[in-house]
């Protein structure tokens, strides 16, 4: 009889070691932590039907939804981005909708596999919370051990076919200089969302209460901080259950597709 | 009989053309609009008793007192920022200070002249103020066409010698938007201010009521906009009064010396 080891980020040092371990079953849980240093991607996979409006929208809104790769129809890979990937299996979970609704979560996408998908990999901000951790600013909801909070804002994405709609942004308090180093750090990124997109005045981008966010935990803002607001990964999803389609498959929230890129290898500066 | 015109944008196109007309006495003015896209810099002229604290003042504080260039004790040249300099006649106008009081202004300091004076040349505002009218953000009290507003914050500056105080900042008013913007644009002019060392909470720096600024202009915030504060270079001419030296000399405000550098030289990234 043998136990299986939970992976940990001395077990998982690389993206590889996360994609193995979730391709052989052995990780189904979420990625946080899990190969410091390597870029952890949004999934969303599409028919190729939808897939041609969807990569224009992703154009047209680079801040939400910053491309990382796109995979041919069909394949399994997604070049540039992981030398050894069968999108498939190596996601620790997938979440599928069906007519624009939640249709529940499994652990391979193995038997749902179509010919005609087009699998997209978007930037995540954890790319550049490590950016920020490092540069000695702390983030608040890491601190707390809870999700980032996230709030539908009235910022309007530029539409492209039936994906159209608000821009889902993130929130993390900082002190004042905080806030501007932290805009500083995060423009070095825009491949995982770049600058924040609003700081200080949340109820003039439609947000009218921070303690409820849409998804995600709130967390407490001092008097002595001001709220900051990143486009949020999240956005894509919204967008992509608002426009009804069929089907399409992304990843359990918090369970990365985790790539061969390190986050230091996205800074542009 | 000749008149003489005034110096304009068309006329003085370059920083020579301002420094020759001021040296032969045909412009006594402010320099702002004069030999568009050219550094303007702040001067401080002491003693060289006191060159070497306020030197080591200076990099103690870069973000009020960027430093552009210190001349050699007694030479009239600036090695670095302008070809033909004389820096007893080439900006339009002096402030004289002894004991720490303003003890009035001169068109040029030749009889003030002593072989132990040592210069400094320090950033200036206007550097990055083109810059961001050139990014498409409007500037408030040029748009006014006022003095921008200084405050005496409670941010300490790093002593040195007898130099020390609180930091003078200035503040303009963007949509928050556009405060994101200003910070990354501002971030690449580091030898003029560079980024923001405040944003949105006044109070926590010391400042009371925006609208009694300790130097130059209120401006209006509108009820969407943050205030944004960046380091003054007005606060080395505070710590030296505050410093009570004997004698030391300044350009009257806004009448700045013009370089031969470009804006756009000091630009980083």
């Amino acid at each position: 009889m043998t136990t299986t080891s939970p992976l940990s980020p001395a077990t998982a040092r690389t993206g590889r070691d996360v994609r193995l371990a979730c391709r052989s079953g052995t990780h189904d849980k979420h990625t946080s932590g899990l190969a410091p240093g390597y870029v952890q991607a949004n999934l969303a996979i599409l028919p190729a039907a939808h897939a041609d409006d969807f990569l224009r929208f992703c154009q047209r809104n680079p801040k939400p939804c910053p491309v990382l790769a796109v995979s041919e129809p069909g394949a399994v890979a997604l070049p540039g981005l992981a030398a050894d990937l069968d999108i498939r299996t190596d996601v620790p979970g997938y979440r599928v909708f069906r007519d624009g609704a939640h249709a529940g979560d499994v652990a391979d996408i193995l038997d749902l596999w179509q010919d005609d998908f087009v699998t997209f990999a978007l930037g995540c901000s954890f790319s550049f919370e490590e950016a920020l951790i490092e540069g000695g600013i702390g983030v608040r909801h890491i601190d707390l051990g809870v999700n980032v909070p996230m709030y539908r804002s009235n910022i309007a994405t530029l539409a492209a076919g039936p994906f159209a709609g608000p821009m889902v942004v993130s929130m993390r308090p900082f002190k004042p200089a905080d806030a501007i180093r932290a805009i500083q750090i995060t423009s070095r990124f825009p491949g995982v969302h770049g600058a924040p997109v609003h700081i200080g005045l949340p109820r003039h981008i439609g947000i009218a209460d921070l303690s409820r966010p849409w998804q995600g935990d709130a967390v407490p803002v001092g008097e002595d901080e001001l709220p900051v607001f990143w486009a949020c990964g999240i956005t894509p999803q919204a967008v992509i259950l608002d426009a009804g389609l069929p089907l399409f498959i992304t990843h359990t929230p918090g369970f990365m597709l985790v790539t061969d890129l390190k986050n230091a290898m996205l800074s542009l500066i």
